[in-house]
């Protein structure tokens, strides 16, 4: 019998590849990994996120076995709602990430319909061929996985999102001693966090932060604000830590966050003393060096409390001189500028505001150079594919694998939507299908597409100008003056004038013509004009009754 | 006689303080530095550029004495049309700062009507009451320059975008001496560069880049594009002699690009042998591993060369499998993203890209902490305002002053548009004027305000819908089914039903209503009812005949 192919194919996501979302398959049966969302880019207007294109797996929606998620953060747990809408499949994820899928499906009323199996690292379960051991991983969130997949064509290891944290904050390292065993065992394929692959060196340890927190709250005079993400729940230890060492108590503001809070403190992820943590609005009556406040918003976004914060808008409680913030966060690429802004509005407010590239008080999750070759190392993959990164990740991480001596032939970059094939021990680059990437906005999954993201971009440039012709029928003359609405184009108060002469031009128009193309000659007539007075293009609608 | 009172006003830019323009103010005389632009920010939806609003000085157009330009770089000279136009005073400027701002006037048809004096560094003018004395600062660009200028106030330092570089490659450090002779003289205040102020360290010098040019030419096989800014002359001539090096052959692409180049070479700021220079058309006849390529578009800009090249759609040539690319350059905060996704669609042509994260193809041309504490001890002024960065950057600008020893007090960090005054040696933070930005989009100056760019958000957000209802005007029912038009709001060809059901909405409102309020209720109905269908909230026109 001739042997069976064994396909990985990474989707999903936008420049990052395999990192929302990945599907192996060996004859009749498909195991899902990860199923997260990504956040629109600056240009993709009105998108609210982003989801892989799993359309491909439709078709053989018979053959999924299973999800596994790896750990809790967003961009490998938020679609889970789309994917076990067409997947009604078990999930198996650690007991934190089970946790925080839980919350996500609770608010989407689907808990009762979903089938969660905890697996704890270090357990192996068998979801039809293939028998996926979890193995511990340290990451910025508490019990992340990898996963060793057992195959019928071999042995794959996917490297979860991991660092090579000594001192975590959770005090639970990555398991090496697996990996070693991994390498010993004999390995087909690796998979690794490609993220990080322009960063040399090896990324700090969480324990890093702590010092920084330490002198942080020592020069704290007032009140203490740290803006972190909701699922960074090492971080709120941390915080936790310093508030307690400090002698300050501590409240958490947001919902998501003070659920994740709930979750952790119950699951034992997170260990804060009752007696430290407060209801915000306890904690806003007390005397200011006393206090420690934990929100979100660190990207920036202008309707997080942070956001809220910075701009003076926040109904519970404001920004005050003296007040710390501290940003315990980097920006997410895209949102720098975002970022930067939020920065500079808290110091117009009055407050010191403490940030990565001033003080260590972020570190990031991923694994840099040294630790992707210590990876290497220790799995002696016969054949590498670098993901969870860009393309321009993917290709670094590649020619670390070819200095640590994997051959250049058994590494494969590929996008995503890429399947790649094993058969007989060897590796192929196979077919392309659709795997990219759906854009969410409001309730609509996938029905922006490029032609309305093509008119928000042009309304978004210059807007538009509506014409109302009222033509009669007969003589073909107009009945009254034209109407004209205009939005986005020019500020209307100013722009009388123009407006007046674009009456009496499609007054002429309409004289001059007899009837034939009036809209197309109007519409071109007053492109010109437009570009002509404005140099800006505005869309340009007819309506004529 | 009472002394008279000098002003300081920093005027325009984003977030940037002083960087785009400066007024210097003494009894009945107006100096103006510098008059630049700055990019819009993502949310500037079709804005071109802004320009600082110098509004406040309009009403002392008659004190304004001459303008003074620090060195060629589009933030320093871009807006000098603007300027000039309100101010019709003598310019003054180095050499090559000269040549790029006439190669600027003459495009705007301006060059004729407008008096430029060449300076020399090392040379003083007096302009008004203010001895202007220009020293030598080593940048990004050649001739660059620094001010001290001596007023009856005091002598005030203006570093200007400085590095203290030890090798540049024009040979011409930063004018230490000058400084030194300065801080022995007694300074009043010193104004200095802040872009860097969050770096620790000292700035590598520019010759870093030579053996990073070196390396990556060495491993090139075909042909060699490299992205930089058309104004980075320096950098012209490091890619110049690795050209050379190496037995290759340049070319310039893009006119801005061409005519710098003229300039520079012309003025002898550029100093490349002409039987390495050839013109595009015939370094694209030659075998690829002859030839390098230098054009613009490192900020991923899509009309760009590299941003056409990294789409497939530059017209002159295409990136070919095994081209090697080299981004000299670093992404202007807020362009990341579209400068990353350039970087992975040239990947995803074939070429090797080497970018700044991977290997020192770039270095800033602006002053690091060590450097910034080095102009602070060699001027030793009385009183500190940190300039040409963002309220973050000021920040820790200031924290490094006090750390210097420079008092608390005679540290002024202030916005755009604070007027800073020095009376009898005393520093006090003035009064607030309007001192912010103006937009240009098109021919607009300063038109589009608050109202058009909330538009423009909402269209970018949700598209439009106009609805267009015939109503008999006596009976008020409609004569014809309603018109609906909908732009960048849902895919129209999915939504038929949904536009069905709008028809009939309206139809039954019309006909329960009595004339009353019709537009209102239609539109407060169907707003609902997109909402609730979409989660989606389209601008929506009435339009009634």
């Amino acid at each position: 019998m001739a042997s069976k192919v064994l396909k990985i194919l990474p989707l999903g996501g936008l420049g990052e590849i395999g990192k929302n979302m990945m599907a192996i398959e060996y004859g009749e049966n498909i195991l899902i990994i990860d199923t997260g969302i990504m956040f629109p880019e600056n240009d993709m207007l009105g998108i609210d996120y982003i989801i892989p294109d799993f359309g491909h797996l439709l078709a053989k929606r018979e053959k999924v076995r299973g999800i596994v998620v790896t750990h809790g953060h967003e961009d490998h747990t938020g679609a889970i709602r789309h994917v076990i809408e067409e997947f009604p499949v078990p999930i198996y994820a650690t007991p934190l990430t089970r946790g925080l899928l839980e919350v996500k499906l609770r608010r989407g009323g689907m808990l009762n319909d979903v089938d969660i199996k905890t697996v704890n690292a270090g357990e192996k379960i068998q979801i039809g061929p293939f028998d996926v051991e979890f193995f511990h991983v340290s990451h910025s969130i508490p019990d992340g996985v990898g996963l060793g997949i057992t195959t019928p064509a071999g042995l794959i290891v996917h490297s979860g999102d991991f660092k090579f944290d000594h001192t975590p904050v959770d005090g639970w390292p990555t398991d090496f001693a697996k990996l070693a065993e991994y390498g010993g065992r004999g390995v087909l394929a690796l998979m690794s966090d490609s993220t990080n692959a322009d960063k040399p060196g090896w990324t700090p340890s969480e324990a890093v932060i702590d010092p920084a927190f330490d002198e942080a709250f020592r020069g704290a005079e007032k009140r203490i604000l740290i803006g972190s993400f909701a699922s960074l729940i090492s971080r709120m230890a941390q915080v936790a830590k310093a508030t307690q060492k400090h002698n300050r108590v501590m409240a958490f503001v947001g919902t998501t966050m003070i659920e994740n809070v709930r979750i952790a403190r119950k699951l034992g992820y997170l260990d804060i003393p009752d007696d430290i943590i407060v209801p915000p609005d306890q904690a806003l009556q007390m005397k200011p060096s006393k206090i420690v406040l934990m929100c979100t918003g660190t990207q920036g976004e202008p309707s997080s409390i942070l956001g809220r914060l910075s701009t003076g808008s926040n109904r519970q409680f404001g920004v005050q001189a003296g007040d710390t913030v501290i940003l315990s966060s980097h920006p997410i690429p895209g949102n720098e500028e975002m970022v930067h802004r939020t920065i500079n509005r808290l110091f117009q407010q009055g407050a010191e505001v403490i940030y990565e590239s001033i003080a260590p008080v972020h570190v990031s999750g991923h694994a840099s150079q040294e630790e992707m070759k210590m990876m290497l190392q220790l799995v002696k993959p016969k054949h590498f594919i670098p993901i969870h990164g860009e393309l321009r990740h993917l290709k670094q991480h590649a020619a670390i694998a070819r200095e640590i001596g994997i051959h250049p032939d058994n590494i494969a970059v590929v996008e995503n939507g890429t399947v790649i094939e094993f058969k007989d021990g060897k590796m192929k680059v196979g077919e392309r299908v659709p795997g990219g990437y759906v854009f969410v906005d409001g309730m609509g999954v996938g029905d922006i597409g490029p032609s309305v993201m093509r008119e928000r971009e042009a309304l978004a440039r210059d807007g538009f100008v509506v014409i109302h012709l009222c033509l009669d029928r007969k003589s073909g003359t107009l009945t009254k003056a034209p109407e004209i609405i205009s939005k986005g184009f020019v500020f209307i108060r100013d722009s009388e004038e123009m407006f007046e002469l674009v009456q009496s031009k499609i007054q002429e128009i309409v004289k001059n013509s007899h009837g034939e193309d009036l809209n197309t000659r109007i519409e071109k007539d007053l492109s010109k004009f437009f570009y002509a007075e404005t140099k800006r293009r505005p869309m340009i609608l007819m309506i004529t009754s």
